[in-house]
């Protein structure tokens, strides 16, 4: 029998390991997907690789899965973080499950001088990167960040990462990117209405910054986000 | 006074033109965004480049605008098409939007084995294109087509026009684009389940197709679209 659900469990994965399970877990198996005593799913946990489990126990509110043998190993992404500005909600949550598809590492997300958003919910978000890893096959989830002022975020900034930034002033053609060396990097996408004239000058006086343009065409925070991890992994990352 | 809204007008642009507006236009120009005589609007027909208008006429039904004067050129995306699949509603509105803003110059939603629509709302996904021409700054609007069948648009492909297929199979990397002629494309982008095998090995089969692999993780199909589109954009495009 095939095992097409994909569940990421924040458990211990390993031979005979019973996985008990929450009650929104007991739910969608049982209830929105009807599955049966011995029906197979694959688990994660994002640090064990990808399990076949099977059905062991059901129950409305509740069961158990058993752990049987590993199917994959942990797939690490590349050590790349993408820091961005919150948008409209919709659009946000995109930016996450994108982001965990094109196997950022990390994700921060940033207030900076012309962003909107006062806070996130966070687990909200770090929600969506869950699920974005078991539609795609992923065996990794992406930590998401609490939301942070950028002028804090750089100030701590470790010189060794160095940052991407997706600049809207139009300077810096993508081929840039090849003469850079590979090593932990990081994305920076602005607000709608880009950074300040403030920060501008401040990430341009940052030598770990790289300035890259995204075309002639304005793009959404959203567009620009995935245009960037898409160039970054194809010339630094693991898309080779 | 600073004109921020753009609207596409099917209409000849030229100084002293007059622009009768749509009941649709009047309300959203006038009850929504609340704009009165001598307001100062931008528009574009995906001809004549940007202009200014000006609103000399309101009303709840109609109004009018006066064409001033233009305030940029028209400027072409690449020739590059997007060939793909429809998925949900959702997702579908999103590849339009973003191939719009990313600079196709026309958008093939196609029928293939995997394919479970049998039909789309052309005018709703040509409305969002415009959307997005309107929000980003862009003069030009794509031409979405009606819904064909792949194997009936391959049938009477020009052999000038090169296929970036996104392939599943994860042969080929990125990098081969650099490689790669310029001139007219396409970029084709498989259902959720990817093509059929009898569609794989005509691709295959086929001497103008050029199978790229879009890295180590499963891309939804949406993911995939915006991803090519960079990639054809940052070495053969425009984003030089």
């Amino acid at each position: 029998m095939d095992a097409k659900i994909r569940l990421h469990l924040d458990q211990h994965l390993a031979p005979g390991q019973p996985l008990p399970l929450t009650r929104d877990q007991a739910h969608y198996l049982f209830g929105v997907m009807r599955l049966a005593e011995g029906a197979r799913v694959l688990v994660f946990n994002g640090r064990d690789g990808e399990w076949l489990a099977e059905v062991t126990g059901t129950g409305k509110r509740g069961g158990e899965l058993t752990c049987r043998e590993r199917t994959r190993p942990v797939r690490m992404p590349p050590d790349l973080w993408l820091v961005f500005a919150p948008i409209k909600k919709a659009r946000t949550d995109f930016i996450v499950e994108k982001a965990t598809e094109l196997g950022a590492a990390r994700i921060l997300p940033v207030q900076t001088d012309f962003t909107n958003a006062e806070r996130i919910r966070q687990d909200r978000l770090q929600a969506h990167a869950v699920e974005a890893a078991e539609q795609c096959g992923g065996t990794y989830v992406p930590e998401v960040e609490d939301l942070q002022p950028l002028s804090r975020l750089l100030a701590g900034w470790n010189p060794a990462r160095r940052i991407l930034w997706c600049d809207e002033s139009r300077v810096g053609a993508p081929a840039a990117l090849h003469g850079a060396e590979p090593g932990p990097w990081a994305i920076l996408i602005g607000p709608e209405g880009g950074f300040s004239p403030a920060e501008q000058a401040r990430l341009r006086a940052l030598p770990f910054v790289l300035p890259v343009s995204l075309g002639p065409r304005i793009l959404r925070a959203d567009t620009a986000a995935v245009a960037a991890l898409t160039l970054w992994q194809a010339t630094l990352g693991d898309w080779g």
